[in-house]
């Protein structure tokens, strides 16, 4: 890759700006960038309505976004409109870019995404990575990331930062592969073999996959719980519209939520964790698959036909999510939980047994339960926007790179 | 009352301050009170180099907040220090005071904190409020506060604000009591009921008691799960230094985790959760006490004193509690779990079979156990330390209605 990666850190993870002059005009930048992102097309005095500034300082802001490359002046608007035209402002098509990347375990994948949300390139790799030491894993993801890069920078883009979807526990410093078990990896620093300097941001899959949904969900809450599950179970915590992270960055653990506590034993060291009831190898078990042969894919199929041992076996992961789910809404009480991931694929046959779970546990007034619609797709696309919103959230440090 | 009672929001409740020049002044008043509260006394040079600002700008807002009745100065240092002597600064012992009060099942209480922490006056009433509706007791409550309010008027006080612990869930209003199984109140607005303009603030138990522990503990770290037990099992989850509140206002609610599936019933309305393991009820049946012999001191006594069925009852309690705690640890991933109210007291019989139980269920990386210095005294310190927070996050609010 031949662009730098600039501003990687997720939104919310960023210093916070100093309260000086110089810290206030940097997060008035930041201000005008979200709004216009979020609503634009805008014109100047739109722009300042809403953000409770005056029209001539927001207008000192915009032309310093133009300059850097951020916003895009759209023209003065159509005739058709009544009143003095005035130049509607969007976010850049043709300027800086979040480049996502995503370690499955029986996939890699790369993609560009631009100011505007739209997807510029995408690739990606099939074949298993469960066992594989780091360092090809992270050679092979680095040919697909040169790829995405040299297509997007092919269309005007400028590559702002990269983040990296893995399915295991990340540590705070946004590049330490503590534990990935389907993978194999422990204690891996896993940015120090990519490209970028300033380092790659790692996470979390169902943390990026937490954030798509905030940030790219239809009507999706800012207070929600959201469950994924692509061979573990993964969880996040939205709170307030920010991650919750927890003390060693692993909050968000859901899979190994005891549901019976002398349960069959669990790879964690513990007994009758969630993943021994609703995780993917369990659930295929039960259905009678053998591992390997068809996967969630074939569980659809067989449950949409009918299959009664299928339909069993879903059954009860879904009684088992919603034992475990009930302890999380009683400590978390969020506005919606979410699933994504696998789960989205399953939903149709775990969700009434999910539901009635949790109503039964917590008499009714249970937390309203909703399917992502982004499904396996978060995870890529969250560490994309990841790099995006870092953007928005401090524009004044792309700017100054430039 | 006579005062009124003003800034009534316990800190990080307030509006953000808009970010203008005059949203900067009130910030930088908060931080330097926020500076001399923590390490005062303190010279106006080291709070200028503490929060950054020049020391011109640090006297002027010094100056305001000592006009205000915020701030003292000791007079200039003793002569015994080198260099050109300078006025310490602390913060007043005479100026704005937190009124705190709290409605247990079986007492009420009332105290008034002064801006340096000291308890300047204090007064309790015994008896019963269990099924009594919420209008006597406030107005028994009411008549503890004009007493220490007179009190501490008495040795030149102001009272700032007004907060009220209860027993049960309050909605996000911060003045509805939506739940309090053990008085017997459903959506009682307690607010309403009590001296004060603005309204008094009223918040859970467990809340109060986990904003005690993060203001007055010792060494208490800023990520922690607050678990506490008076008749219920109350629990309060505190991130980044802040409570987690959840949308209805609710979070934090650990007596409801399921740790049989399929155990006793509760009268929440589900089966096996905590509270039937690990309640004081629960456990003072499982030791052969009778409701009301003696309750959780008689039960210390006991196991203290080697008797068995008392030390099994809370060897049990403690094994449930360590499942619940996984759960809530590995979706939390906290730094600490704290115990407090009647389980710090409990805590020598309990904790044994508590870690063990934590510990076999996360692989020996399990969250390190306390026990709160605070004890019961936790929620009703907690209540008056939140008023006084709202004071140091927005002096000005409070110098302009002077």
């Amino acid at each position: 890759m031949t662009a730098p990666l600039h501003e990687p850190r997720p939104s919310g993870r960023g210093r916070a700006l100093p309260d000086t002059q110089q810290g206030m005009r940097r997060r008035n930048l930041a201000r005008v960038m979200h709004t216009v992102s979020a609503e634009g097309p805008l014109s100047r005095a739109a722009v300042a309505s809403r953000i409770g500034l005056t029209r001539a300082a927001v207008s000192t802001l915009v032309d310093e976004l133009v300059r850097s490359g951020l916003l895009e002046e759209l023209g003065p608007e159509r005739p058709r409109r009544v009143g003095r035209p005035g130049s509607a402002l969007t976010v850049s098509g043709s300027g800086p870019a979040g480049v996502g990347a995503e370690v499955g375990v029986d996939h890699l994948a790369a993609c560009v995404v631009d100011l505007r949300g739209r997807v510029r390139a995408r690739a990606m790799r099939h074949g298993t990575n469960r066992g594989r030491p780091a360092e090809p894993v992270a050679k092979d993801l680095t040919v697909l990331i040169a790829q995405v890069v040299a297509e997007a920078e092919g269309q005007g883009l400028r590559p702002a930062g990269l983040a990296v979807a893995v399915p295991g526990l990340v540590a705070r410093d946004g590049r330490t592969v503590v534990r990935a078990p389907n993978l194999d990896w422990h204690d891996t620093d896993l940015a120090a073999l990519l490209p970028g300097d300033p380092a790659p941001v790692v996470d979390n899959e169902a943390n990026f996959g937490a954030l798509a949904e905030l940030w790219l969900g239809d009507g999706t809450p800012h207070d929600f719980l959201h469950v994924s599950a692509e061979i573990g179970i993964g969880g996040a915590v939205v709170v307030d519209g920010r991650l919750l992270r927890g003390t060693r960055g692993f909050a968000g653990e859901l899979g190994h939520m005891p549901v019976e506590p002398e349960g069959p034993t669990c790879p964690c060291g513990g007994r009758g964790c969630l993943e021994q009831y609703a995780g993917e190898e369990a659930v295929l078990r039960a259905a009678g698959l053998a591992p390997g042969e068809g996967g969630v894919g074939l569980l659809a199929t067989r449950a949409a036909a009918g299959d009664d041992a299928a339909r069993r076996s879903l059954r009860e992961a879904g009684t088992a999510l919603g034992t475990a789910l009930t302890g999380a809404v009683n400590l978390l009480d969020p506005e919606a939980v979410v699933l994504g991931g696998a789960l989205a694929e399953l939903a149709p046959w775990l969700m009434p047994s999910l539901e009635a779970e949790l109503a039964r546990r917590t008499s009714g007034a249970a937390c309203p339960v909703s399917v992502s619609r982004l499904g396996p797709q978060g995870p890529l696309l969250g560490a994309a926007h990841a790099v995006l919103r870092a953007v928005l959230d401090d524009p004044a440090a792309v700017a100054e790179r430039r």
